[in-house]
C-alpha cells in the first residue's frame, strides 16, 4: 500500500527556511493545496495550512466542514481548524499566537486574494510574499517518493504493453479509442488516475506537441505519438512513444533516430549539479545540428511528482542547477507541420551515479 | 459535431464592461485559462487573451510555440502573438497601441504574477485589476452551451442506467470497481472525460461528505452516495444519487425522504432574481426543522459549465441574486458520522418558467 511520508519532518525543513535571513518570518501561511497536501498529507480540495517558525506546536491545519473526517484521519498530528475561507482564519491564529511578520505564497495567492487577506489582517501583522519555497523541498524526492514514482512509470509500462500486444494500436482505430483504450489499461494496472488527458497523435497530427486526440482514424504509415502517465498514491509518471504503422518512409526513421540521440544525450546530462541550461542544450545541440532546431519547441522535460509539471524546469531559459534526487523528464521531440513529429520522453531521478530510469519501455524504432 | 460558439460576441461583451464607468481601462489581460477559451476557443494550457476597448482590431491571443497550430485552427479570427510568457508579451503589444490604463484578472493573476508584470510595465502603464468579469458573462449561458449541458447530462444519465442495469452497482464490488465501471460507461456514451474524480462511497464513508473511493467492498444495507459528472463539448455534468444495497433500514428511509423534500424545495427556489441566500434557505430550512442542521456542511449548489464549479455559489453566505439563464447544481444533503449519508444532487437551468432539469435519472427511494 501507499507508504506514509514523513509529514513532520518536511513541515519542520520548512520551519528551518522560515526562520532565518532577511526574509524571516514569524509563522508561514500555505494555501497551495498541493503544497498542503506534501506538508500534511490532506488530500481536500479547500484547505491551508500554517508553519509557526517557534515549533511545532504552533503548526494548524484549516479546511471546510465537508472534510472534518478526512482531515483527522489524513492529517490527526496537526490541530485542525474549521473554516469555510482558510487563510483569515489561520492569520487570526497566528496573531492571536503573538506572531507579526506573516509569510504567503506569492506565487499561489491571487492580487484579490492577497487584497481581501491584507484588509482582514490583525493590527500590527505584516504579509511578507515568498516565492518557491515548498516547491523547492517539493524538488528533491525522498526514497518513499521515489517508490510511488517507480510505480506509477512501471503502471505506464505495463499499461502500453498490454495496448500493443491486445492489438489495441492499429491502423482503423481513432486517436480517442487508443486514448481510452490506453487509460483503461492504466487503472487495470493499478493507476488512481490518470496523470493528465492521454495524447494519441496519428499522421500530420503527430506534429502538433500537444493534440487532443480527435476522432480520426489511424492509417497505414502514420506516426503515431502516444504522451501519457499514471497517478500512483499521488504521484505522476510521464512517458512519450512514438511509433510507425505499417510501413515506415526513410524520413520517419531518420528523425526517429534523431530524436532518440538528441533524447539519449539529454539523458546522459543529468547530473547533480548540472546547469539547467546545459542539460536543455545537450539534447538541443544535437537537433539543431541536424538542421531542425526550429521544429524543437520546448524545452527538454520538467520535474514531476505530486504535479505532473513541477520544478525543476529545464530549458533555455531556465536558471539553477539539478539537485540530486530531482526526478524529471527528458523529452525532445521535432516537429514537421503538416507531416508528423516525434517526441520521446523518459522519466527519470538524478542519483549520484547514472540517472535511475524509471520509464522502462522500449525506444527502438518501431514499426507496428 | 460540437456547436461553435459566438467568441466575438463574447468579446464585444466583455469590450462593454472594460470600457465605461470609474474602472475604465483601455485594454484588459485574460490569463485565466478558462476565461480565454470561453472568449476565444483556444484550449492549449498556457496563454492570455488581449481585448482593446477601442474595438476587435486591437485584439490579440498568446501562447506558445507549441500551440502555434492549434491557436490558428481554434481562434484563426484572432491575430496570434507567440511567446512563452504572455502576458507581459500582450502587456507591451498594448503600451505600443497607447493603452495607458491596462486592466488584470486580479481573481487569476498571482502576486508574484503581477509583481513582475509591474516591474516589467512599460513606462506610463498603469495596471489595474478586476474581478469576476468574464466570470459574470459565463454565469448567464447561450443556447449552445445549454446544448452541450444538456448532453452532458445525458451522458451521465445513460452511464448510470447503463452501471444498475449492468449489474455494476452490487453488494461485493470495491468503491473503485463500481467508480471505474461508471466513468467506462461515461465514455462509452460519448463523454470527452471525466468531469472529476468519480464519488462512490458506501455505508460510514456516504457521511463524508467529498470521499475518495476506496477499496472497500459493498456490502448489503449500505447506502451507496455516487457523485460525477460528464465533460461534452468542454461543458460538465453533475449528479449524485444515493442508493440502498439489499435491504434499507427505516432511519435510512427517513433521512433519504427529508433530503429529497429538501431538494425539491430547492429546485423550486430556482427564480430569476431570487436572492441567493433564499434559494440556499428553502432547503436548508428543511433539513433544519429536523433536526438536522448540523448534519448538513455545505451550500446547496453552484453554477457549472466550462468549470465544474462556477459562478453562481448558492450557499448561506452568497451575495447577488440569480440570473435567467444560469446552470446551477441543487444538492442537499444529510449526514450522519459512523452511520452515513445522503446527497440527492441534480444539475438545472434557469428559466423565466420552472427551471429546466437537466439531469433525469430516477430520485425516488431506491434499493438495489
Amino acid at each position: 500500500m501507499t507508504p506514509t511520508h514523513d509529514y513532520a519532518g518536511r513541515r519542520d525543513r520548512l520551519r528551518d527556511l522560515i526562520g532565518g535571513g532577511d526574509h524571516a518570518v514569524d509563522a508561514f501561511l500555505v494555501g497551495d493545496l498541493t503544497n498542503m497536501r506534501y506538508l500534511t498529507g490532506f488530500t481536500g480540495s479547500n484547505g491551508a495550512v500554517l508553519i509557526s517558525a517557534s515549533g511545532p506546536a504552533g503548526d494548524r491545519i484549516c479546511t471546510d466542514g465537508r472534510y472534518q473526517t478526512q482531515v483527522r484521519e489524513q492529517a490527526g498530528d496537526l490541530d485542525a481548524v474549521l473554516a469555510r475561507d482558510c487563510p483569515p482564519a489561520l492569520l487570526r491564529v497566528a496573531a492571536d499566537a503573538e506572531a507579526r511578520r506573516i509569510g504567503f505564497e506569492a506565487d499561489a495567492l491571487t492580487v484579490a486574494e492577497h487584497r481581501a487577506l491584507d484588509a482582514d489582517a490583525p493590527d500590527g501583522v505584516e504579509l511578507i510574499g515568498r516565492t518557491g519555497l515548498v516547491q523547492g523541498l517539493r524538488e528533491i524526492k525522498d526514497a518513499g517518493e521515489i517508490a510511488l514514482l517507480r510505480q506509477a512509470c512501471r503502471i505506464g509500462d505495463e499499461a502500453l504493453a498490454a495496448l500493443i500486444y491486445g492489438g489495441g494500436l492499429r491502423a482503423g482505430a481513432t486517436e480517442r479509442e487508443v486514448a481510452r483504450a490506453l487509460e483503461w489499461e492504466m487503472y487495470r494496472h493499478g493507476a488512481d488516475a490518470v496523470a493528465f488527458e492521454t495524447i494519441v497523435a496519428a499522421g500530420a497530427h503527430s506534429a502538433i506537441p500537444h493534440h487532443r486526440p480527435t476522432h480520426d482514424v489511424l492509417a497505414d504509415g502514420d506516426f503515431v505519438k502516444i504522451d501519457f502517465g499514471a497517478v500512483f498514491g499521488g504521484y505522476h509518471s510521464d512517458m512519450t512513444r512514438t511509433f510507425v504503422l505499417g510501413h515506415a518512409a526513410p524520413w520517419q526513421r531518420e528523425i526517429y533516430e534523431l530524436v532518440a540521440t538528441a533524447q539519449a544525450a539529454g539523458r546522459a546530462a543529468l547530473h547533480p549539479g548540472a546547469d539547467l541550461r546545459v542539460v536543455d542544450a545537450a539534447a538541443r545541440v544535437v537537433i539543431a545540428d541536424a538542421g531542425h532546431a526550429e521544429n524543437y519547441v520546448h524545452g527538454l522535460g520538467h520535474g514531476v511528482g505530486l504535479e505532473i509539471h513541477e520544478a525543476p524546469g529545464i530549458g533555455k531559459l531556465a536558471t539553477g542547477t539539478l539537485p540530486c534526487g530531482a526526478a524529471v523528464t527528458v523529452e525532445p521531440g521535432v516537429y514537421l507541420p503538416g507531416r508528423g513529429g516525434v517526441r520521446i520522453e523518459d522519466t527519470l531521478v538524478v542519483t549520484d551515479g547514472d540517472p535511475e530510469l524509471l520509464t522502462a519501455s522500449d525506444k527502438t524504432f518501431t514499426v507496428i
